[in-house]
């Protein structure tokens, strides 16, 4: 069964039809929404759709749930499953789930579906998540619709008892939130190192010899400004363990909170850290890239020519061949090393090492 | 207690009899058979070994079970896990364990195991997929068999009802069917594009002013094939959302299905999307050792004896110089954007996404 | 609960308190220990604590298990939780909690959190694995450990039965087991290889000729040693499979067992093959910095300058340009293809491919 005639319910009536349900709506005007859904899907009253349905899906807003209060009498005994999601995070005190329950004691109610997206729903899962978090207080209902979502090729996740239903409504509602300051960080830092180098290698000279360097905007100057960003970004990560460290010898004890500040930057490490990756890795491509450019093969020719009319057959500076092998050879170490950091932190990665072999890694 | 003893039934035993278990094997000819098993599994008749088993693997074909009817009184009560497989994907029109069930009510049917090879079971989970899937209509015995599945090193994976049956016996059928489609249409634009570069760049030359230019056939001319193939993949990534909205525009509703060629496409998307990224990445490579070839150093050289020799001192040209920096700089950036975007697709990646981040990314 | 006062009993307090638990923590001497624990915790007598609670963390070790005996009464029909690891692998005959449950056959003992590290608990489950794996005979209180886990911001990994306690005692102890013999392997590998390469490009020409060529040393010698380190380690992760299929034909059956040796190195397969995907990256990396070491730049002017002095406007050697485009396509192509199997061994990959799917791949 499907209470509700929006278009979650509709994509919902879709996705059970095809899977090979039998689905019957429920709607307060059926004449007019019949033509909404699809052929194979009953629709009718209200009160005639819950009679005939064991699982009701309850498509509708928190706001309305209270005009079912009329229905409460044959809804004794059956399973409401809660998909509701809200507009901002932690809207409501309780949870839209949890409010349903107390409206409705005599059912048992389960949050489902609301991390899917009504495309989702109605063109069957593609791409991205499959995943469908479940929770319950009722084992058998939670199986239940567990079990309806398996048939609908979506993955069930069991997410426990009813008092997971708030998170589970706050999910739809993130934006990669952890990322959002680092992202900032680190653009802010780029901001800052590329009118530096800006200054530095094309303003300068040519306020001071005339000399149009303008060509080394889009490659030169972003390559140098890379790493600076990278290192910082790097430090970042190791900073705020050391001031953990300090505070918590400073305060004697390891079973005092951080201050909020420290706890945020705390959490925000891994972040931090693969957005120093990503910096690391762009300067790796655009150093590599650096010999196949024009300007590169131009300044050969002009010096290897000028070095030819002056017959001066020798250019070698030994000092100079030293610096810049070694200087790429501790940069492919680095970035090498970098490289295992950063795949450690894939999520099925992660998940197959246990935590002595996690630090030893970082 | 294991019925048959043809591969699978024998690496069965073998790694149950590792795993710790106490194994009966039950055989029309114990006495023939019973080289073939370790020697710690007892061998002998079928109605013997399924008194002495509470769980018994049905390891003989479907068309045999109907062999199994004598023993129906003694498996009465029993757990029969069916770990049959078919040859063609949908080959009955009910899956080998409903089948199963079907001739013997008065056990319970788990369907487990058809997914893990006779090899995998024999030396033990190793590398690639440890998962066993298990399906069954009774909670009990499927958590009997997830625990079997647990002490003999696989994962098991609760897949619902019986339903599921069917889905679980195609898995091992399957040759990553979503990417042939995929694959031979890169592989078809490649040679499209290849034949044209190669024209364009060597046999035209050669017939012109008879230039031996042969030798850019495994880099240059793979090089400029590359990105023409990676650029139509990538278009054809997002025509069909472009046609399905068009067609929903057309049609004045979203609920109708989309014809079944649109449909297939938009299923492929993701891997169309994949090998576009793989072809850009090996343009990159390509691109990046270009200056590390013989060629590109011999005409350097060749160059810059010309214009030493004809006294040319300067051989800068400002507009290549900007194309270069420009083309180089946009393809990295070009290249950074793609790679997020095939991280993305990594599944581990997809289940931590809600759908609003995932559309936000792509 | 909470019996015990060491590290581990203190941040479980804490992450309990901080999910919203009623704590009641048992010491021997509560008032001397009250300080230790966050105030929400209420720290009483061990016999007054597990009266109030249902759920009882031991978090005491192994041996002081039998202290607890006096508490048998008040402890029947109690969920024990054994959070408990040991120093060495297979240290006790039987693992801690079948231990503890044989010492309490009156209470239901769950086997729970020893995966977690005491850092993770107090500060919360914010990077790498958030799994808890959870063992116990009991279904019911497997699921409230499971439930009390999530609440607690963890994964609860249903592990079946109490047997096996003793892989996930084991678990914490572990430090990447597999990859111990790969790599000192592949650094053995290195080690040789490089002193030979050494040998011949720095000291044989410096002895013959004079010449001063130790700038070769940080690139060029690691480059010529990685592709053989890589080579090597390659060989060896296809000849297991060969020995393994010549032994099976030598002794006419394949449900012999192999030797250990060869046991253990069909399972160092993957990690060896993953050291040689490293290497055969890293070499691809050296390569392409070749050209922007400055010796490069240097030794192409000194060419140019000589033959523009000497006049020789040609330089072109056919031969040695197949050579080198042919080298560096076919590389590509190796390396991609060793990219995708190294792609294939991401856990969540490798548990979306079939057996048929992943070999065909590998």
């Amino acid at each position: 069964g499907v209470l509700g005639s929006g278009d979650f319910a509709r994509s919902l009536a879709v996705r059970l039809v095809c899977s090979g349900f039998r689905v019957v709506v429920g709607s307060r005007n059926p004449k007019r929404k019949a033509s909404l859904f699809p052929a194979a899907a009953e629709v009718t009253f209200q009160a005639e759709a819950v009679k005939k349905a064991d699982v009701i899906f309850v498509a509708i807003f928190r706001e309305h749930y209270s005009t079912l209060c009329d229905l409460a009498d044959v809804l004794v005994g059956k399973i409401l499953v809660d998909v509701s999601n809200n507009t901002e995070i932690n809207h409501h005190k309780e949870s839209n789930a949890e409010y349903l329950a107390s409206l409705f004691p005599a059912c048992t109610v389960v949050k489902a579906f609301n991390v899917v997206s009504a495309w989702t729903l109605q063109s069957g899962a593609r791409d991205g998540n499959k995943q469908v978090l479940i929770c319950s207080n009722n084992q058998e209902a939670k199986r239940t619709v567990a079990e309806i979502a398996q048939v609908m090729g979506f993955t069930p996740v069991d997410m426990g008892c009813m008092s997971s239903a708030c998170e589970i409504e706050n999910i739809p509602l993130r934006l990669l939130p952890a990322w959002k300051i680092p992202i900032f960080l680190a653009l802010g830092l780029f901001l800052c190192f590329f009118t530096y180098n800006l200054i530095r290698q094309v303003i300068h000279p040519y306020i001071r010899e005339q000399k149009n360097k303008l060509y080394k905007i889009p490659i030169e100057v972003v390559n140098t400004t890379l790493p600076c960003v990278s290192y910082v970004m790097l430090s970042l990560v190791y900073l705020p363990g050391v001031l953990a460290a300090c505070s918590q010898l400073y305060h004697g004890t390891k079973y005092r909170r951080f201050p909020d500040w420290l706890d945020q930057w705390l959490q925000h490490r891994k972040q931090i850290g693969l957005l120093s990756f990503f910096c690391a890795a762009l300067h790796a491509v655009y150093s590599l890239c650096l010999p196949m450019r024009r300007s590169h093969r131009y300044l050969l020719i002009e010096t290897a020519v000028k070095q030819a009319v002056e017959k001066k057959m020798t250019i070698w500076v030994e000092e100079e061949v030293w610096r810049m092998e070694i200087y790429i050879s501790v940069g492919i170490i680095a970035l090498g090393l970098l490289s295992l950091l950063a795949i450690t932190s894939l999520p099925s990665i992660a998940n197959s090492l246990n935590w002595r072999e996690f630090s030893f890694i970082q």
